[in-house]
């Protein structure tokens, strides 16, 4: 079932980096890659800076069958792809943000670092992906200027690590930082937050 | 002799790396960077990908010597190599992809990872390099927008791995894998090949 | 006393990366991480290069500390921050550029690499931070334009291993590579040279 959702969070993922890759008007190969990062970045990520090497991604290839499939569901409709509205893509998008969150604090607890790197960790694999789309976009990442999107990140991280503190089992932890990631996210979008700008302080 | 093919092929991208860098009117550390990063960058994010630390190009000296030799290049006679037409570029340029997607397929073989996997890391190797370049010169990846490049590498190193499932000898299979990779590249460019673009699909 | 430095010049570090995020324009979030990257990614990329993962600042919180602290200085005080003139801003990021450049250098040597490579790679810790900071903000590297920045480190490395290969004791001889590049940059900057552009010559 983990591995299920896992898989399904990847697709999710890669849907979104190929549609933004289309807006970009990369040609079919480009559009791939930003799929593929957008969808197996932040895990790359995450298992190069604990040295769990080759990363994950690269040891089966069911994620990448999971990321070239959004790809390949971009390509073929993408005209009925861009017009799903934001109501439908944002709470998927806040799920799989919350599934990657876990998982990624879930490694960094098993790798030993302590718990406040464990929930940087987690953060990182959540968002690294979208950083690194944003790279290759060429453009300034959208996680590093506008909305609550990181820090759903980080609070659903902090909140597994507490439930992990608190002997709660690994699995059901887990659970609780996904929801807690996707609550902030789909509350802080409802309410329109967006952290203040430092500039403006 | 493979040794001095790689190292050749270092020192060409390394070229075409400081060429770029110079137009870019960085100075002369930047040119410098931009031709190792361009002629050692694929081989790096090989290594780390699959943990082999540090990577090649830092426990040996020849290949920064390969690329600096190619960087001095540039840099004494600019003027001069500005003028090489692209009708001979273009071949150098695309042996020299051919022979990285080769030794990249090689290791990934080499890691025990699965073949699909080992083509992935082919690629990586071959085109890894001119990305990190353009992030560097701040630009979208060319390889993401234009001509057949990047999947002359895909097409080279899947010919490598299944020569090498037919139980070609290592050496062979990866002079199919050049040869394939070089000869889909100059086709594509001689027919101005280019890949659709999903948007106006 | 030698980790207080350390921790010195990663706050410095990160309170110089935290100025440019804010002058950018971006969200608390985007500062903070701009700042950690300023201040740990040279560590980071140094410690993905030579294969000691976890790196040094996922291992220990005082590095995220340090970072967290400088970043903090600019969001608080911002407008003081930014009237702090060049004349007390440059000393002290030339202070850190030599203490970063010096510990690179000392890990390089540890892992055994050749005496080239460690100053190489002493480099890459000095710099490195500042390339993936400016890769954030969407612009080229200025390491790569203009100054003496990157030179400065380069010698201040080579100076160490220098030191060391005349059988300096290695704390005595990392001193010496600090304040070699300390005074190569600071000088630099007295004189205001530049190193040539190859587009020019």
């Amino acid at each position: 079932v983990f591995r299920g959702f896992d898989l399904a969070a990847t697709g999710l993922f890669a849907v979104g980096g190929a549609r933004l890759g289309a807006e970009a008007d990369l040609d079919l190969f480009g559009v791939l890659v930003v799929a593929f990062v957008s969808a197996l970045g932040g895990g790359i990520l995450r298992d190069v800076l604990v040295g769990d090497l080759p990363p994950a991604a690269f040891r089966s290839v069911s994620y990448e069958l999971a990321a070239v499939a959004g790809a390949g569901i971009v390509i073929v409709w993408y005209q009925l792809v861009r017009e799903i509205p934001s109501g439908v893509i944002t709470p998927l998008d806040a799920a799989a943000l919350g599934l990657f969150c876990a998982t990624g604090t879930a490694k960094g607890l098993d790798v030993g670092t302590n718990h406040t790197l464990a929930a940087l960790l987690g953060m990182i694999t959540a968002v690294g992906g979208g950083v690194i789309r944003d790279l290759l976009l060429n453009r300034v990442p959208q996680v590093l200027r506008v909305e609550i999107y990181a820090v759903a990140a980080v609070v659903g991280a902090a909140a597994m690590v507490v439930a992990v503190r608190l002997e709660v089992p690994r699995a059901r932890a887990m659970a609780v930082g996904a929801a807690v990631c996707f609550t902030v996210r789909m509350v802080s979008v409802g309410l329109d937050w967006n952290l203040p700008r430092v500039r403006g302080a």
